[in-house]
């Protein structure tokens, strides 16, 4: 393992929003572990969250309390995320999909998408994002879609090759991390382990860039420029069609 | 306009992939000229293809006329598309989804994925993507969802908010760019100009970012090193599901 | 209104998945109440169900108080929907998609699809399904592939045009049934109107026309059947590709 | 094969949209053949197109000869689908979705969407519709989302399970027909093998079901009775939200 970057000024979270409660259950949380301590074997300072273990109720507002949910532990968890330089979201696959438990999650990161910075910008801006995708057998690059353009909408910068996962042959069959006579499922994808280094290593890389930069590039993303009257140089084209 | 960056090291390509021929009756062009015009202020090179004017098959091959083909403008067209730091994908919406020549141009754009750069990395990397889509009800998010996936997976790296585009009500109705009686169909968006203002910015921005950091970072996706055994210290947990 | 069919022998369900507490408050449900008073014209008996107002924990077993939830009230709900011969499911759309609350549903119903009929098809096989979507600007039609792909998967039959919404110009704005100064919004869109009445006749035709012929068509269909090394009929060709 | 129905008064067309002109090197031909052979034994009509070996250019009219194309089969084409009751829709996967001239396929399907019958309906109406998806591994249920859509959108009904297809596991690997040392790739799936037999006998029974009755049931949907003011007992409720 030669010149291993340290980037010690970095923070990430992690969310697992697998359906099972058993944190030893999830297949996904697998995957996830192994982001996990590659990110720390770089210094980085990582936060998982567990989603389904903690009381989140579904809304777009940034507290349900005041919508009529007697609990929500979102604005305390809001301020890891806000914190967390870099977002890896992880989700199972049901009928080909993200699991409900992720749109939860993504709901409620939309929640604060009119959290602005100092200069303006979306607070997303600066932070890198990533999705990791497991199943028994379709749905990775669908979800990914799903989950790279909700990141991306929000204010993430997405790295190159920003998902990674498992799934099998099609039909119903073992997940990844099941124990099989022979091995476990899907220990042995030289393609899932190689993607998975590489989103990793590129979100990490990607958010340091950023951050020894002072984040995104302030020019031309200033929302309330834009209200004051700022065009940024952005002129329609003095022509229709008939 | 105040302190409008100047990026003259940057090029990029723009590509309509609308079903219509003549360029003047496409709305999407209508959009992608805005963009295009908006770059050459911050003094980048733009190159603008009008995809469905060009002789490009379908395929997932460098050079279709090698698969029973005559004619394959693709191999000319990519000598811009791997020279250009920055690529905007346009289409128009059709079922709520891009045009089929939007997918012919992410088919021959997938051909090129096994060519790498000096630093064992895809071609692609370093450079940055959005995508404009237009139409008059429907699927602006969808097909982003789409672009932008393909974009990020080829190697792009996609900065926040990379998509805009112009959609009416649900039902027929004019299109972008539109000649009413009262003005020019969604010449009005304070939301599209905004967008494709705070989009354009980005793009070039990030872009601007990346090049002047010699490409993107290139620890952990080289894909020759790992080819070769290393691993860039990723390694599976040592458990696995009963 | 002439000849209006009546078809008393049909049951269907009807489910809003708005993030709203507040029935009265949802805009989906203005649209939901327009095809529940249009079904009971026809005399079907309609029951219907506000999601987020349940205890219906996410998962994918019939009964999630044996995973480690206090309360699901699904297993009484699975009765209604067992029952129905129609299912409508309406969501919201949030970032152009359907809500978590949505995706609980779809999780919850998937929990069933090993339950078979008499004739060893899947439970859903002769009930037909519709869905129906609102939303301020984006997502109709992708929202609609998503559930309307869930419930052929499950073993609803899909009539023609079987998706029906509302969404205005993009950007923000008003939603389905605000109350403007000049009007209702939406309330005017002939496109809404029409799209919504041929899903909800056809609908109720289809499910009649099943029903009167005792259920979706049993032969190839039988999984009982297959298992035990009824084929059918089918039978792969004998050639491979080299 | 007991009481193998017959059902000799169904025509079907199936249109693979393979990449390859070959029609002896697409993987999803095989399975398009094990369809079209178990329709033969139901006494079944086929006719089959290999799209990419026909000049069918990209478009949204039913003539593309009309807006600048020397040349377009689509107009002799559409003959066949318009006479036949079945439609299957074949297609690889190239990242994660349907190919371009899949696409090409849908749009000029959709170009038809004017043309009505003596109903009043669409023309696709009483006609059953089905998606057949192969490809090395992911995005099955994807392209089903978007192939079914596209074709309840036109008209057609879509029964129970109406897709079926073959993926691998994760990463590049053999496809679907592939001659192997000790098999053929994907022969020896009973999920594929039981999924298209179950696809292929409810697309054949609805159609023959519709068939027999007629058609599509008529009330409700007949485009020419609500420009003339029919509601079909249609109403929008008397409310509206503040």
């Amino acid at each position: 393992m030669t010149n291993l970057p340290k980037l010690p000024e970095l923070k990430a979270v992690i969310f697992n929003t697998s359906l099972k409660r058993d944190t030893e259950q999830s297949h996904t949380q697998i995957l996830l572990d192994a982001i996990s301590n590659l990110m720390k074997r770089a210094e980085i300072e990582v936060t998982s969250f567990h989603m389904v273990n903690h009381s989140v109720p579904p809304g777009v507002y940034p507290d349900m309390t005041e919508y009529g949910y007697d609990k929500d532990e979102w604005p305390e968890i809001w301020k890891t995320v806000r914190e967390a330089d870099i977002l890896i979201i992880g989700t199972p696959l049901w009928l080909g999909e993200e699991s409900s438990v992720c749109r939860i999650l993504i709901e409620r990161l939309y929640a604060m998408s009119g959290v602005l910075n100092d200069d303006g910008q979306s607070i997303f801006y600066g932070k890198t994002g990533g999705a990791v995708i497991t199943g028994n057998e379709d749905g990775i690059k669908h979800t990914a879609m799903s989950l790279l353009f909700a990141m991306q909408h929000l204010g993430y910068t997405i790295p190159p090759q920003a998902d990674c996962g498992w799934i099998g042959e099609i039909g119903p069959g073992p997940s990844f991390g099941d124990k099989q006579e022979n091995g476990i499922t899907g220990f042995d994808s030289d393609f899932t382990k190689r993607n998975t280094t590489i989103m990793t290593w590129n979100i990490m890389q990607l958010a340091h860039l950023l951050k020894s930069n002072g984040g995104f590039p302030k020019y031309g993303n200033d929302r309330k420029g834009w209200e004051d009257g700022e065009q940024f140089g952005f002129e329609l084209p003095h022509r229709s069609i008939d």
